[in-house]
């Protein structure tokens, strides 16, 4: 709904340059693609900075498989989020230029090692959690941005995060992946003066009710500057930080 | 059902020194004082080693005045836990040698300043916490322990737990008293090896729902050597830490 | 733990211009002050980036206005939260330069408006949710930050915030206060290509829960770029949203 | 318990055209058949409109066959639902005329494409929820009623269903099948005088628990017109919104 | 976004009637009226098929007053629900031709006994369910439907509806309020063929958690044709019965 | 629906000696009286074995005394349950028989002590679970039952229950009133072989939520011959363990 | 803990019949036999009025066979509860004379069809309720009792439990099994005066949470005379329901 | 952070003994080796008195097996928990001295049956509760520590306990395991004076809700001195009662 775009299609009609009949074409057109069972969407680069992403969890294999070769075609970089190993095996087979990154249940087309000066640290409590993070991670990097991986770095021994400190104070915005009881997010927005995007993860049992535990702690966190995602959610955490850091860049 | 007892009493049936009669109403003596809405305990403290506590919610005034009244005659020492204002000044009004510790909603009896060796510390993370710490902490004096408190020293200001980390070190049990996102018992966890009792408070609000928040969490912190009581339950603590304690003492 | 202080402090003790005594308590010096039932972090603000907030909820009147002494000589701003009609009167009455806030449950000492380029816009879905983005909005202004307020464009009546685009598109965060389905942050979410805050509040009735409703709701939001605080906390939110925006001008 | 039919039995009792012992096995004659485990409904169609439905989750294949084989012979048209491919495949083995859906977990016996005008738009948020939409879509087919189907419009691309709302306001009512945090029933309701069923899904993952999160969010929306039923309950939706068509075809 | 006004409009600009710079602001024109704290929606009554109902819970009273002035001036009818009786009186007192409806903690402008055919009607279960449904008649009453009251015909008493089935078999829907476990929606579903609109009240204790019951036993209804709204929204519930009876008269 | 009078019935029309007129409005005579608000049962004595009983909870208290008043009228006795010290004052004043229990927060009208065997024992586990106990008491008192009372005997001092053992097991059904954990209801059952109604109650506090840890736990129970009934319900319990005395006199 | 061989016991000690050494062997004796894994309770029988029943979730085969092969030379009966095919399999191989259920998933040994008098009703609401009915069906058979079995009986066509009315009225106890909403248990409790154990199943999808719906309904139903056992409990019914027919037998 | 080493280092700084650069490096050295994908920390068992505990849950077999073989070159003992038969199998066939335990899903590197006095209890209800005992009791076993195995003594049989009692009250600390309605913990701590560790399991069905109905009952005893850890956590409840049993020789 662009105003100038408005302005000039408007200036057209009045100059005689543009029919009406075109003119309410114009502006009915649809900004997506109608697969059928699915609308592609191919303006939202446009809209929101970035190519539209498959969330592949509850599609069939050929559904994921359609929109991506439309999405590979009109995008230079495309990702996958939550692909089933089998899913991304038929992807990684009919698409030339596509990778896939299991632990991180991504497939990836047009991923490139970002450069330049490392701006999000993504640390992660445990192993059980890489494959979280390394979500978030890949996320950032498919936006061009250049991470930092710090691992396995949970309360439990909580003298692993100090060597971490001085670096984590030059990012500008940390993702904290933890389980269980969650309380790695207010540790390290006890140390750190960086915004936190924290990411519960579904990693424990008995009453951590598939990540109830570790997402009701973030949210309570007595430390300011948390902000929480979904369970497992890894690609919001991701995508939040790179706004926030494009944000920078641009402005 | 001591067996010792028991064989002794059997003997003196079979010497005649006691009829049939007496050794049935023998073994089926009440241990207990009934009062009509209440049986109150006598045999307790010889049971479990402590006098009875009179748990004052939802009991009337006269109740639990009619039981203190009781209790007070057969020990040294009473303890009322989550007593109203009103009900507190009936007791100190009543009874000589009463006092009542509002911030902790307990009234004492026979209460002393312990002396010797300070063997448990109690830990809590914000001033809003300190109720439940406090209760936690008059019911281990009230069994004869000596305790240190140490207040606000929560993960926000994480520094300022490390200063104690030689003294608590040092004790023979830690009780950690948080709300929010109870991560305060993990942190320590990391820190010091010595068990922890953590006990959640319903400080808080929105999706800390009552306490469930630091509940939840500290059930599934990732360190080991942490147990947890109800939340709030100040006094649970407080006595399970005293008995870890009097354990030792006893061996 | 600075590396460089660190540094000089060891080559003040190799040079002997420092005693050993003297290092060790260096290293371990306070960096906070006890009041006995509060250790006020009085490097918070060097740590952080921003002067400690007092939280009032569950704290005495004498505990707030004691810690509010404190802290109004070390800074030149303070900020209080969830604070009572009653206590806010006292600290008005008390200290001068201090103002109440009475919608958003704030006192204040130090409040400027802010001047320059709005940075952040703070959206609420109703009239019923302004003391939460209240909230929000004046945490972000003690910081120094100007913000937009763009209140009750709730998505029942959808074409309200159409007109609002153009601006929202500009900000570098927004901030979404929404109660009942907390449909708003991903409407704002899929029109705007923005960091988004969501914060859920209270508000509602039923199956809300308490604010549950929109905090799920908020969580599974289908757009990407949205993160999320806890119900009611504009504190949270506004906090965040600043510590991005000055992450951008520090760098 | 007509009334017309209990007069006339009863003139026909006083008329002697019927026996006392006639009119009591009528009065109490049942109108269903005992399968021995099941009583097959076979008066429904008279009594709610339709003949009755299948519900197969939980039903051996013997048994599901055997209600179908009963119910085939009484009635035109039977619809099973929550049918799983193996007991899918024995029917369409073993009766002519049955069609199996998988998508929709449906079997239909006498399926036909409705003819006339369309009465019903079936909205969905994302390709996973297309099996309850099409759930929805048929059942109502199956009582002769054209619907349109408007899928992949969730409000992460917010204009793709700004171009449906002409079709969509000339509807009789809307069925909208969303996961995630299911906003788009607010955001249709907000923009379309319709009455609106909502069908919260479970599509989603970690804090969605289940569907838990987009039927908390319908149940609270702060649009007016949207009922709800159970979380992928596509069937009961379908038979509403036709239910609602058919009483408006009847007067 | 009337595509024939867009028509005229475009036609004006091409024709000169009207000049870009009108046509720009004509597109623009907010439909809505900013009081400062609310944006009353003026258009809702063209775009939904009524005037905008002002919910007034956590809403001030002169928040309320200064809306209910607003819309009492363009609209001949106007509902306030969830009401106080302090701010019910100052609305009667400033306003006249205003009614209070305590039971229901309505507030009207413009009520009128509806005349002609009676289309919906309202079962309860209890007496204390009375206010949610007398909320719904008369939310229905406003909209110039007649509605049938049919109170207290809870499940205790089963053979109470029996007599009103003939009744509740001519109705066009059916409104069916209950509490504790709810389950008159699915009993009344079972014997009439009409489609229920469920509404779960939070009439009940224990186990009932706030109208969880009957909301959950009322979604998991095992009759087909009940939807169901939010706890104790008999507003929800009267409007979109209703929405369903306008939308036959109109075809 | 009796068989025998519908016989008679038809038989007198047969007969001659009841028109069709009659027998019609004799089938659809209404069993109860509607008092506008209320549809007062008149019937459930005969069909249910017991008066109709005032549920006052959410009733105003002259919609309890119009109720009240009706009922008094036509049976001997009368149970009000659930109702507030203010509603009770007004029945005592105005109709004679009437008695309070405020701690069971009964009204009875017609109370007699039984008389003859005592075939029900009521045990609580605390003196706060007397009120739930009491209810329970004298609902079946009010049916004629003579019942045991043993109070105070919670699992915290097992000991108290061994003496009553005898006496238990000679009771046709025990009635087992517990909060906090509820294990009371286990022990019971380990011990004794009689059928048990267990009432959790909402004594507690924390993890209680509101008596769903001992629901939970009742229901649980790894002992067999335990039913429960809702939180607090002391009613439901008294009057279900009646009805199984009744039903052994009456065979 | 019998006194009667109490009192013979000390007795034959004081009459010398008896050393002390005896005496105290008596007292302690192990009323259960301990297989290392599981201590048999061998004395259950006198106790609790029936042989111990195996609960087989959870027990590996061999843990099974073992406890089965113990018990079913101590006793004429025995039942296993939820037993898996395959270890079904094994006892039927092993054991002769003992029977598998599988529907019920029980295995018994030594049942037999009850002759005598009908005394239980057991109602279920659906074909898919089966298992849970067949399972309390077989634990009162194994109990000598005769039951009646009145199946699919749902709400949704709720004519279909009219025509047996009258022979539920004749029972001693109903049970009545149902999931979805549960309605069953209310609407049964308003049509017969006979106390009612409600047994809620897991049948049912999305919000029915694994039976917590039917599960709230039953427990807050509107109707007195209803008790509630654990979701999918047949077993508890079937034995609850034996106990209270078997009382009254007995007196 | 151990202050005699601060000292020393600083000394040797003060000395020349060590140059600043090494000062520097010494007091940041790494406390942990880092894998990649992993920290393993290897002074934790100085600092917690324990070498670390591999939790193979969620780990891949290569992370298990890669940990493992670090920690065995540096450690005696090795415990690794939750792991699958397949990873176990793997550890076993690489490693000698490994021994698998798979009804507690452990493997373990340096077990030796512990000698000398019985200290720690650990008690189960039932044989389905075996495995999480195991755990608990193998656990204490690897620190040295000698247990008693009380299992299968649930309160359906509470006799079974009275014979242990004696030998109960000799121990240091008791874990309590069990699952159902959990009211073991309670029962035992009503008979025996020594702290208990409760262990909730996941043993039970329906309204057990995974372990939550005997969690809650844990956490909410009427008896002192018990605290609880997760669900099925019979490592966590095995290392702290060896703490404190620890703690006591150490003094």
């Amino acid at each position: 709904m662009d105003r100038d775009r408005l302005e000039t299609l408007l200036n057209e009609v009045k100059n005689g340059e543009r029919t009406v009949e075109e003119a309410v074409a114009s502006l009915s057109q649809l900004p997506y693609c109608d697969l059928g069972f699915a609308r592609v969407d191919s303006h939202r680069q446009l809209r929101t900075g970035f190519a539209e992403v498959i969330f592949a969890q509850g599609k069939t294999i050929e559904q994921t498989s359609a929109i991506f070769a439309h999405l590979s075609c009109l995008h230079e970089k495309v990702l996958v989020t939550r692909i089933s190993p089998e899913a991304a095996e038929v992807l990684v087979e009919r698409f030339p230029g596509v990778r896939h990154h299991p632990l991180s249940r991504l497939v990836t087309f047009g991923y490139q090692e970002p450069v330049g000066e490392t701006r999000i640290a993504i640390l992660c409590a445990g192993t059980a959690d890489l494959g979280v993070a390394e979500e978030a991670a890949i996320t950032a990097e498919m936006r061009g941005i250049k991470v930092a991986r710090v691992y396995d770095v949970g309360v439990a021994g909580i003298h692993r995060i100090f060597n971490e400190l001085e670096m984590l104070q030059k990012m500008e915005v940390l993702v904290v992946v933890a389980g269980m009881e969650g309380a790695l997010a207010s540790v390290v927005a006890g140390l750190v003066s960086r915004p936190i995007v924290a990411v519960p993860t579904s990693v424990g049992y008995g009453a951590s009710f598939g990540g109830l535990a570790p997402l009701l702690a973030m949210l309570n966190s007595c430390a300011a500057g948390i902000t929480v995602v979904n369970i497992d959610n890894g690609f919001g955490a991701g995508t939040f930080a790179s706004m926030v850091v494009e944000n920078k860049g641009k402005k």
